[in-house]
Parts: structure tokens; sequence; C-alpha cells
């Protein structure tokens, strides 16, 4: 579809939550479609994770956005989805591939939205292809049970913070879960979340460097707990660490299911985003660094070093590969 | 409504299918109310065809629409309603007429969807706007039966197309059905699916020539079948013919069911669009001429040219009466 | 417009806020419509003030919205405009009111935003319209001075808040201002404003008592301080006071011009929201009572009380004179 003015930011780049929502969308359709191919229980297929995605290159406003979906990988309970996100100026007709993206899904009965139902195989055409999936199967299972320990953290609000600290940036928003962001199941898409959570750590980003900035990728996210409709969702951001050029956000979803249950607040979801700051002409500006006070804070700074310095070794040594 | 920049491209023009689905809201109140003015199952009309509608003058981003509406027909089971929209500049006080559309409703039971319910007649105040309106009322039914026939066509994808070529431009969006989509029968409104589709066919002709283009008409649109809340629908669009001065796009809408319902993808609705290339001054710009390839592609254009000649000879005539 | 699933909450209640925007598009249109009148510099007008606005009846998913509005009075400087919201079933034909709302507009010169025009006077029926305009205009001109003195107040975050406190209930959002919410001028829709106070005052009032709420009325409401284009703005709501039936929530909306401008963040709007709870038939349930804690909750809590008790009694007032 055709990027519109409301999806961008006021310099024209698209928003990275937009591109998360598109992503889960395809994602949904296709392994919806697959897991009722066969007769049997009807079922809606609910996102579980999002593997780490980056943002290659910016899209603009007018560009239009193809967005391809393929199975790539089936266990008995989840299917593995692998999206691609060209942008194409059709005036032009120059396209570059924005994302690509990985994310699994698992099929929940249309009857009974408690049970996990069975999903069909798929065919390989190598056996290879099979084993690979099945890998990268049991690495997100062990992935998925980390960050569920993580997640007791809570952001506390600071009262006249200082620019640049943690409390000057972190913000958060309230949204009150509408029709139009659930499924069938009458539960909020994983891409509505994601496009919530974009919106928070640009803020967070716009606040810290006040210029333009845009995504720039989405560590792996977990989604581990169901938000239902009616269901107030606080959104909150808070800077963990700064490059030279780049700034990480930590984004946690609580869910408030406040009108007719019983149940208490809970984290739902959680999540780290990294973003750079654009000039006009868009050149990587610097960032300013992060200035950390409490114990905590220094931590969690030196974590984000950590996930940062990891990253950045990952890709020399793929483009190392590349390049033999 | 105030036209806002959502609603138009990046040149500043509202899009054709932003002002067809305020047209089919209007025709949807007015044949409501009239079909309900009478004791009796309440009912909910739903669209069942668009005449041909020619877009005489562009809107632009900040022009407040005005939409009026009048019943101008009824049969036993059928409401035929005028819709005009004119559009305003509040700054000069300057009016255009941009659209005279003619839509056809029928009204469906509440309670039980596939059930037609009767429509109150209205009162003519003279017997030739009867008769006038049975003939129009004739003619509808038999090109419906028309297009039926036509609408087995698939848009299958070209590899490396030539531009110019029909497998250069053609396109195709995929949009998962939400609540807001939808009537209160829970099917959706066919402006909703009108504006998508005028959203493919932008894209074609985009594609097509490079420039700014915008929807010049759009053929009789018959909505054969309903679509369901929870459809994904597939909405693709490729070239058939190219005039000096113009294009046409076929656009298709398939419907895909995939969830609680064993039926196959069905083919929802067909029609032609009409695109012309503007200027930035908003003068028409020359179209690169459609390369065609295949036998098919040959008979479509030819086709295409029939139809072209045909409103291009009516419209003379149309001016020539006007001269007299 | 038809009301959809998204315009409402999940008990099928058209949001306040819905309401309020439509109503302040209304106004926006026919009052720029009004100061473009006579040859001169083109303006846009601006959203300067909303009168109290009671939401008579409630507005539910499938009405239909019919909004009339009207310019009852222009001073050499503003415009004031009546409009009225009727609700439309359009199976049943019933017609309700739903609100009367006053509002007024400055007219502000396209080419320097900073500069107000003048504003073409209207003819009165009657000589006494003039006046009672007149005294209208003067007692607003009163109350507006009031607010801007009262708009210092912030509100600070409360860690681990008891139920029903002020604390427990007290929500925040953050908005990027985008294309779509900014009128020609580049600034925000008094509307858009609007009804992301809604929004947050409807997130309290739910918070405080966990049942289905809706919108009773809004005090007046002051526009004193525009909001450009690619702002983030902070909308902040408390409760301030509980009768058996209602709640009333002040909510305030700060901007913060982050990207481009030197400016600090700056109070926008201030207003207060009164809530009814609903049962599932629609019946007025009793509210829980509000507990204060701090002198300055105390203070605000008597003082609400104070404008409760002041409607109440200038309510009882017009009931004896519509009686007589």
């Amino acid at each position: 579809r055709i990027m519109r003015p409301d999806d961008a930011n006021i310099a024209g780049n698209v928003h990275g939550g937009t591109i998360l929502k598109m992503i889960e969308e395809a994602g949904a359709i296709i392994s919806t479609r697959h897991c009722n191919s066969q007769a049997g229980e009807p079922c809606v297929a609910a996102l579980a994770r999002v593997e780490r995605t980056d943002f290659l290159s910016p899209m603009c406003i007018g560009e239009v956005a193809n967005v391809s979906a393929e199975i790539t990988y089936t266990s008995r309970h989840s299917v593995e989805v692998q999206v691609n996100v060209m942008s194409e100026n059709i005036l032009t007709g120059a396209k570059k591939v924005t994302n690509k993206a990985t994310l699994w899904y698992v099929p929940l009965s249309l009857k009974n939205v408690n049970k996990v139902l069975e999903v069909p195989p798929i065919q390989y055409a190598r056996k290879e292809q099979e084993d690979e999936g099945k890998k990268r199967y049991e690495e997100q299972k062990l992935d998925r049970l980390e960050t569920k320990q993580r997640n007791g953290d809570v952001i506390l609000p600071v009262i006249n913070p200082e620019p640049h600290t943690v409390g000057y940036s972190q913000s958060s928003l309230i949204h009150l879960v509408g029709p139009s962001d659930c499924t069938l199941l009458g539960f909020v898409h994983g891409g509505v979340t994601m496009k919530l959570m974009d919106e928070v750590a640009g803020i967070v980003a716009a606040r810290h460097c006040k210029t333009n900035i845009v995504t720039a990728s989405v560590d792996a996210i977990n989604f581990h707990e169901k938000i239902k409709k009616g269901c107030v969702i606080t959104v909150s951001g808070r800077m963990t660490f700064t490059s030279n050029k780049s700034m990480e956000i930590e984004v946690f979803v609580d869910a408030d299911p406040f009108v007719d249950e019983p149940r208490e607040r809970y984290r739902a979801v959680s999540a780290f985003f990294t973003y750079v700051s654009l000039s006009k002409e868009g050149k990587p500006l610097p960032v300013p660094q992060l200035l950390t006070e409490t114990e905590d804070e220094k931590r969690r700074f030196e974590e984000g070093k950590g996930r940062y310095l990891q990253t950045k070794a990952k890709r020399q040594a793929q483009m190392q590969q590349a390049a033999q």
C-alpha cells in the first residue's frame, strides 16, 4: 500500500511501527490460512515472537510498500514466517529492501482461546531446511524463557530531571484497546502493540536528542500474554544506552483489564528498540551521551553496551563472510 | 467534512477512492432510512451496483466536501440513489461539482441476511420520472448479468517484466477485514471496497507512467457477492488499455473466508478505472502506450479501446445536445 | 456520518470525544467560511473556547449523527457558533438531541498566523439577539482570564497508590502531532485535542469505578495556546470530585515543541469533564467516593463540590422556569 502522511514523521520517514504492523498482518494472514488448510477446528494464528529486525533503509511518504510472506518452518504447535518488505518509488521505479523479519505464530482455537491446536506440517525442498528450522525453533524457545524472567521491571517517574538523564526522556502513553485493534478472537494484534511500542520509543529518542530520529532495529520481542479488547494498556519507554550514533530504548507494555475482570495489571510485552538520529539530508548525526545516575541505570547502560558490541561483532562477521 | 492530508496523494489531490467512500456512505444512509420508513422488518440497505462515475474536477486538501443524496427511483426490491459531491474552498467561497453518482441498494433483513425485503414506493412528481427510472432499472439489470460472466479471470505474476508491459505495472494488495469496515450486518461497506480498488488502480497507473495521476472515471461496478468480517480480501489490478491521455485499469476483488467457513476463495467485485496523468500545473500529460504481449492482452486492449470510443462518442453526443 | 465500532466503547456508547470532534469540525467550517466571505486577507478560524457542553443522551454504534451549525454572534475579532447534534436511528427513524454546544472562533491570517483579522458582522433578526450575544461575549471573556491564572498546576506521579485515591486513577498519554491532526495553518484542530482529553478523562473514570462510563458534560474549555505540527503533547487527567452518581476529572494538555524550536514545554489547554457510570441496562450506578489525602486534593474536592452544586442549582432553576 502507499505510504501516507500519517504513516510518517515530519521529515517524511515512515515510522518503524507502521512497517512492523504491516509485517505482522502479513504473517498473521499466511499462518492463519495455513493452520486452517486442513479440515479440523477453525483457529486464528496469534503472534508469539518476532526475531530481531533491522531497518535496512528508510521508507518515505508516497512510496509503495511491497510485503511478501512465506512459511519457512513448522513445529507441532508453531509456525515460522519470513516476511520481506521492499519499498518502491513508483515514480522512479527504484526498489530497496527495507526489512526482513522472522515471526513465530501459534494457532489458537476459535471456540476456546486457551487451546493451542496442531499445525499441519509443511514440505521442505531439502532436508537441511528442516534441520535449520528446527535449530532456530530451539534457540527462540530458550530465549523466550530468559525474557520472561527479566520482565518484573517498572519505570518510575522522576521529578524535574536534568537534560540527557534517563528520567528526562522517559515517556509513557495509555491506550484503550478498541475493536479495530483486535483479531477475531478479541485479542490485540501483535502488530498494533509493536506500533505503539515504536511510537513511545521514538518519542523517548526524540526527547533525548531533539532531532529527526528513525528506527534502526528492534530486538527479539516475545508476546507472553494476550491483551483483551477493552483493556487499557500502558506503554512506557526509557533510554538504556547510547553509542556515538545510536540510542537503545527499553519499552514495556502493561495491560490493565479494568472493566469486567478481577485480574491485576500485568506485563504483556517488553523489547529493546534502537534509533539513530538523522540530519535533514539523511546522514547519521552524533547522539548526546546518556547521563546515568543510579546504580540500576549504570548496570542497564553496561548491559546495553554488551548488546551493542555483540550486534556489531555479528554484523562484521557477516560482512566478512559475504566478502569472501 | 474537511479533506485531510491522508485523504490525498502527494500532489495534494484527494484520492478518488476517498470520494467514492463518502458517496457510498451517503447512499447507504438515505436508502436504509427509506427502507425502514414503514413499519415492518428492520433492514440495512446493501450496495448492489454503482453506475459509471466521472470525476469532473479534482478536490484538494483543506477543501470541504458537501455530499447530498436523493432517492430517484424504487423498484420492488431496490432503491436508486443519486449522490452529488461539491467541493467548496471555504477560503475563497468557490464551489465546484466534483461528482455525480448513481447507486443501487437492496434492503437485507437484519435478522436474516439472505432475505431481501420489499422497498416502500416513492412518490414521483411527474409520470415520466417513474418511466425513466424504470428504464434505468431494466438497463442495469441486464448489465449486471454480463459482468457476472466475465468474472472468472485471474491476474498471474510476471517475472522481470519490461517497462510499459501489462506485467510491469500490475499490482495487488491484501486487507484483513476489520469491524470498522463493516455494516451492522457484519459485511464490508461497498465504499470501503471501492476505496481499496481505487488505491490499487492508482498504484498500477503510477507505475506505468511515473507521474502524478488522478482518477478520471469508474465504470459501473456490480457487487455480486458480500464480503464478511474476518475475511482476507485480495485486490488486484492490471492495465488493459491506454489512449493518448488516459489509462484503463481492471481491478478484481477476491475474498478468502479463511477462518470459520468451509467456503473457497471467490470473486466479489470487479471494475474498470480510468486515470489521467497530470503535470504539476494540473495539465493532462501524454501517457506511454501499453505494450501488449499475449493474445489475451491484445484482446483486452481492443475491448478497452471499444469502451473508450463508446464513452467518447457518448460524451460528444451529450455536448452537441447541450450546445443546441 | 454513521457511528462505527471504533467510535465507541465496548458497551457500544459513542465516545464523548468523537462527538466533540465532529462539533468542532462543523464549527471550524462555518466560521472559516464566514470570515472569508468578504474580500480581504484569507484566514482560517481557530477555536478559542467551547462553552460548557452537556451530553443529553448517549449515541450508539450504527446510528447516524446529524450535525448542524449556525453563527449566532460576531464581535470584532471573534465568531460565536451554535452546533446541534442529533442522533438518528435509521432503522426505527427515532431522533434524539445529543448535544448543544457553543464555540468561539477567531480568524487567523493564512500568511501570518499571529495576526488576528476582523470578522464580517452578521445581521440579527432582532435587536435583542445582538444584545444577548454581546452579554455572552463579555462573560466568556472574563472567564477566559480566570482559567489562565489556574493553569500552572502539574500532575505529579504517585508510587503504589491505594484504590479510590486520586493517585490510583490518574493517567496520562503522549501523542505525536501528525499532519491529519492539523488545520491548514499547521496547528492542531481543537476537536482533536478535545478527543484526546476525553480519552484520558474516560480512562481515569473507568480506573476509579471499574464499570462502563460515559461523558455527561464538559466544562468550558479555553484554548490559550496553539499547538504546532510535530509537537509531542502530554494529556494528563486526575479525579477532583465525586458525588453519589458522578465523577469530575481535571484534564491538562501540555505541548512539547521538541524538534525544531527553542521553546519550553507549555500548558496549552485545561478542562473539567464529568462522567457517570452506567449499568448494562444503561441505568446510572453509584460511584465509589474519591479518597482525598493531601491538602491540595481536599481543596480541589471542595472546589469540585462547589461547581457540582452550582450546576445542580442552575439546572433546577431552568427546570422550574420550563415548568412555569
